[in-house]
């Protein structure tokens, strides 16, 4: 199932309107078949891994990590047949699909056929790799990634505004990397004005994936940008399913302050800056304890000298487990 | 090497006025002795470690943090010349001796007899486990390490001062085991007002660790309290080789203003706090050039769901390479 998480992460930001999707199918201890949702989201994963498994997917264990479709496309048929009439012996299913117009159904069929199958494996690693994807079909809106620059004591920039540079090439490599992730990128006004940002992907052979650049302003957006006038509006962009809010403090903070960030970028440079400008500002926090169990680690690493930690949402704040706002996004075909 | 660092680190705070030395006797892959200098200074590391060898001494290889004294004392004879009179194979030394009553004299007087000496491995670790005394013997003040319980954004309370608790029982627990650690800690004098806080040691067993308690005013301490003017003050308290900044942040401020922090403590909570009071001040820095390569992380680990990181004052900037400030202390004998 890692493999086929890796495979759906690396159609990440290319399947819109559906989901990217990993399917790896396995017989006799050797892989197959292997299939990413193909850019613009046909074929569909489970499609192209049987294509190459031919007829010896028969008696095979297919890994996907979603639900394959049940319902019939006129861009294809639906996976979840496709897969009973290849007959594998097994279908490990890493995410039941919140689509209800397959929500079950593509597992009751592939078990009505007397195909064993297994759900959950791999959960916590499907739903990182589709997260943008979830966030609209579950909460109608983009997955929002927040990201920090900061020293050790939480600051972005000397008291006179001067942040360059606080962390380093590699750090900054990676940010560029998650640009190249993310359908948008959004800073706040007083960025976009002090430091006219590009906000490109600055890495030979992604610069073609330069996203969409959001600005949060109740004003107009200069030529190349989109204003965005809350951080609700972000619900209302077409086609976008990721943002990257980049700063400075007064977007971060709205972000927040409005629940609307999911994962955390912190990047953090190895010094000390005492008197500068913060991170964020104020985010409507009363008490101590509310701030509390809102954020997991799911990750920490050395970029040279910095570091790289990134948190996510803790599950039991998690608006997919029962907020109700379900089912507002567009669906997926 | 490592275990003789070991030994020498169990000894950190018991041995003033002398080095915490560790030492360690191998002969035919086997730990025949091992010794670390005993509280109050005597009998030395290397005494204790060759009278449990005894005679196997002879032939056998032995491991040092420091150069052994060469210097007779009506205390004890000279490590020097036991080690030359056990007749030991070689002798390893992670530190020469910078007191300059021994400064080169033990390691020639073993060579002098025939015995092969290395010196140099395994320094830095040796350095970091007997750092407070190299501070006191070359620097004439003490180690000072700057404790910061914080946010993922730089708080170390709200902005009503509310800071129970940003970390969790873990992080605070090892906080406790570092003031075990430390000859004495330092407060502002407005924490001291505001907080009331005990400073001990809630360690079972580890009571009678607790430090002496300063703080940071220029006027009086209450009962049970030292008043220090100015962080450079310090340098003038008697038996004193080690001392943990705890707060809040105009101590942190002043302490790193005058260049006199030389290890750093981050306690790091998964929670954002916005607009709350910040772990520190203004520390006179001007540029974000000379804000980098201050600091090395030598340390990262959980601490339940918050995070410790250490770092070291990177040994560039280390005073103790060529300030020409050594010597001001008092030896040890």
């Amino acid at each position: 199932m890692d493999a086929a998480v890796a495979l759906a992460d690396s159609a990440r930001g290319l399947s819109s309107p559906n989901p990217n999707v990993g399917c790896l199918i396995v017989r006799d201890g050797a892989v197959i078949g292997r299939g990413a949702t193909a850019k613009g989201g046909r074929p569909h994963a489970e499609a192209i891994a049987l294509a190459s498994a031919g007829s010896a997917a028969a008696g095979s264990t297919v890994y996907v990590t979603l639900e394959p479709c049940a319902h019939a496309s006129d861009r294809g048929p639906a996976c979840a047949a496709l897969l009973r009439d290849a007959a594998p012996a097994r279908v490990v299913i890493a995410l039941a699909d919140p689509d209800p117009r397959t929500a079950g159904k593509g597992i009751a069929l592939l078990r009505a056929a007397g195909i064993a199958v297994d759900v959950g494996i791999g959960a916590d690693e499907a739903r990182r790799a589709m997260a943008p994807w979830l966030m609209r079909i579950e909460h109608g809106r983009p997955f929002v990634t927040l990201k920090l620059a900061m020293s050790l004591d939480g600051c972005i920039a000397l008291a006179d505004g001067t942040s360059r540079w606080i962390t380093g090439e590699r750090a900054r490599m990676h940010g560029h990397l998650e640009r190249a992730r993310h359908d948008a990128i959004l800073v706040g006004r007083g960025t976009l004005e002090a430091d006219a940002p590009r906000l490109d992907v600055r890495i030979e052979g992604l610069e073609d994936r330069s996203p969409e650049r959001l600005v949060l302003t109740s004003g107009d957006a200069p030529d190349g940008w989109q204003a965005i006038a809350s951080p609700d509006a972000i619900a209302e962009l077409d086609g976008i399913e990721s943002v990257l809010v980049e700063g400075g403090a007064g977007a971060a903070s709205a972000f927040l302050a409005a629940d609307l960030v999911d994962r955390l970028l912190i990047y953090r440079a190895p010094i000390l800056i005492g008197n500068g400008l913060r991170a964020i500002g104020d985010i409507g926090l009363t008490n101590l304890a509310s701030a509390h169990r809102r954020w997991n680690r799911v990750d920490h690493r050395d970029l040279g000298s910095d570091t790289l930690d990134v948190y996510e949402r803790a599950r039991n704040e998690d608006c997919t487990a029962s907020s109700g706002k379900v089912g507002t996004g567009f669906p997926p075909e």
